[in-house]
């Protein structure tokens, strides 16, 4: 079963608004079984709506339409999808009494603006949108089904779970897929795919694999498509064995998707706890950690040290080493972990400082120089990196060198 | 001018990677002054590759293609495009050059597997890639432009900054594209689009307005299209004059594109400092501000006090506080606040704390209720929000509510 998504606004075209939706939806699809072979983000205009859908929906079984909606964009999207199911807007009582519910609760008196959202083509069905005052609409012709739903983020989110991918699968028999990720540190990705070439050829036809190379790591992904889940689900287990004998120096993690991740399950499954003295990289690491549920568990806390005398009260590190090294320097950044990991009481510290840019560069620490450590119970162990003259880029590499320093300190 | 981008992936289509490169693409090109119109995401296959450049061709200047090269992908591109233009892939001097001076860097030796990179269609002029492997490629029929890049961020953003947009400005003649955001607070949209409809309906036909609600305030864009820059400049300035004339008192600023950016640009023209005390959003509120460069200007620090311990030893909340009406509380956010501007010495602190989930929730204090204060010279406002049962989406409406909080209390 394979789905097209098609994406309109504006804003999305100007680069304003990552397009996060497709992703998310992409995600929920593959999970439930079903193959998205194209993302389309397009104008929100009638004449482009309506070719890139004539288009998709021939070759596919459904094409799922969010954005377009709501009254100041002149709700584009549902003339469209009137002219090409040859139907008319009328209001519809369900989706009124949702814009009057939703406006009771916040205390708004209803506009004429805002009724408007209750029409609809006359053809479909509404997908009550429990989270907002758009609905979701749903339209059948010859085996083919289109879905219309709001652009913002978590209403779409909400449908999608909630409504659409409930009566897809109800609607369509979805194949079983089943996927495992294996997470490759410490080895560039021609060299891996040299080492691993035997065993990738010998893979059986309905298991794929994909390379996905990301900052710091390799993420291997398995895909198997058929019938019999568990079956699948003994053949990709059987093949991982293999790769392990093969690779397995190098495997660093298995069923997550992103380094973060990683960190997050080992320092659970080993319980380790943590905690971070941030300069350069400004409360990211802290940030990327805590936003996944049950990084209390390990993490007990940080401090974002950007001046110099937080660096001394909160961590404790001495006025002559900042004097005599600098903030971005060996001396400095062992100070602030083996500081953060004494002053709050964890297993492990870690420390960055660094000159993200793009001023404060020095001809003997240009921009992008940083200054990693981790503190543990085994002592400290520092990294210097060169890490060029891009701001994010920079935050985003030391992330990950400190991630990596961490997932290698407690392994 | 107008421009199709189609970057090709799998992990695009699976959820993999969120597709930030349409979004920087599409950002540099409308700053040259040019139009993106179409966005196509989709699958490493020839068949989708040459179905989709066959289609978007025909209608576009120029089209932009990202991903689908290196070797572990089997160049499915390239051989597209040696069909496609009908042409032969050759070993190309510069391209290889390039391959070799990388590794040489590296200091590792070149195998078969990476020589093949500097392999290219005949017909094609190399755009050297600075920073990686894979060259950039440039075709050319019949006054169409077909370019095509890596796929890895890093390398498409400096191909299309150093190689891409110099040579289709030199090959295009470009108009003159003017944009100003205007960021609204505290109205809704279609109250605002009320509001400020007659002003809307009298714009000149070369200036466009687009309504891009975020969470928090709504972002007006104002884009004129011409020839001569200062005339539309000019022409702008004057209606923005007009719109503060209409709905002034929800402005918050301009020439910003996110809250953050609106937060960073307030406290640097006002001189003023801030600290950050995060629990429940662990560290996202000093992240968000130190991604801009310059945010050390008026950012001292802070602390993520994850644990209750800490809240104690580096912010100076009672035992008894924590005790008496517990960590999500009226009481230890007002500590918190307090405690984080006078040790971190600001002008203004902040504090949050709630439960993010999705557990830990009580039937008093259920999960997405959030205590937020920020504390400036004249004492402490404090605010309850309950934000429902999505974490990361909790964690990043308080990140905006503290923004909107900080706005407010520093104007």
């Amino acid at each position: 079963m394979n789905i097209s998504i098609i994406n309109i606004g504006d804003e999305l075209l100007i680069g304003q608004v990552v397009n996060t939706n497709a992703t998310n939806m992409s995600k929920m699809l593959i999970a439930a079984g079903m193959d998205v072979d194209e993302v389309a983000v397009i104008a929100d205009k009638r004449e482009a709506i309506a070719d890139t859908l004539s288009r998709t929906i021939a070759s596919h079984d459904a094409v799922i339409i969010t954005g377009g909606l709501g009254p100041t964009k002149d709700d584009v999207t549902k003339k469209v999808l009137c002219d090409f199911f040859g139907s008319t807007l009328v209001e519809n009582q369900t989706a009124l009494e949702n814009v009057k519910r939703i406006f009771d609760a916040r205390g708004y008196e209803l506009t004429p603006i805002n009724r408007l959202q209750a029409w609809v083509p006359e053809c479909c069905t509404v997908l009550n949108n429990d989270l907002g005052t758009a609905p979701g609409m749903w339209f059948e012709r010859d085996g083919h089904v289109v879905v219309s739903l709001p652009g913002v983020p978590f209403e779409m989110d909400w449908l999608m779970r909630n409504r659409v991918i409930p009566k897809l699968q109800a609607t369509f028999n979805t194949e079983a897929i089943v996927t495992k990720n294996i997470l490759v540190q410490g080895i560039g990705e021609s060299f891996l795919s040299d080492m691993i070439e035997r065993w990738e050829l010998a893979l059986p036809k309905n298991i794929g694999l994909a390379y996905l190379p990301q900052a710091g790591m390799v993420k291997l992904r398995l895909t198997a498509h058929g019938t019999d889940r568990k079956e699948l689900e003994e053949t990709i287990a059987e093949r991982v064995k293999e790769l392990y004998q093969i690779a397995g120096q190098y495997i660093a993690g298995e069923d997550c998707e992103t380094l973060p991740e990683l960190v997050h399950q080992t320092l659970t499954k080993q319980g380790k706890t943590l905690a971070t003295a941030e300069s350069c990289t400004g409360g990211a690491i802290a940030s990327k950690l805590t936003a996944m549920a049950g990084a209390s568990v390990y993490f007990r806390g940080g401090v974002v040290a950007y001046s110099n005398d937080v660096k001394q009260s909160a961590l404790g590190v001495k006025a002559s080493t900042l004097d005599t090294f600098g903030a971005v320097s060996e001396e400095t950044v062992r100070e602030m972990a083996e500081g953060v990991r004494t002053r709050l009481g964890a297993d492990y510290g870690i420390a960055t400082s660094g000159i993200a840019g793009p001023t404060g560069g020095t001809p003997e620490k240009p921009v992008g120089t940083v200054w990693i450590a981790i503190a543990g119970p085994d002592g400290v162990e520092t990294r210097l990196k060169k890490f060029g003259d891009d701001r994010l880029r920079t935050i985003d590499r030391t992330c990950n060198e400190v991630f990596s320093m961490i997932i290698k300190n407690i392994k």
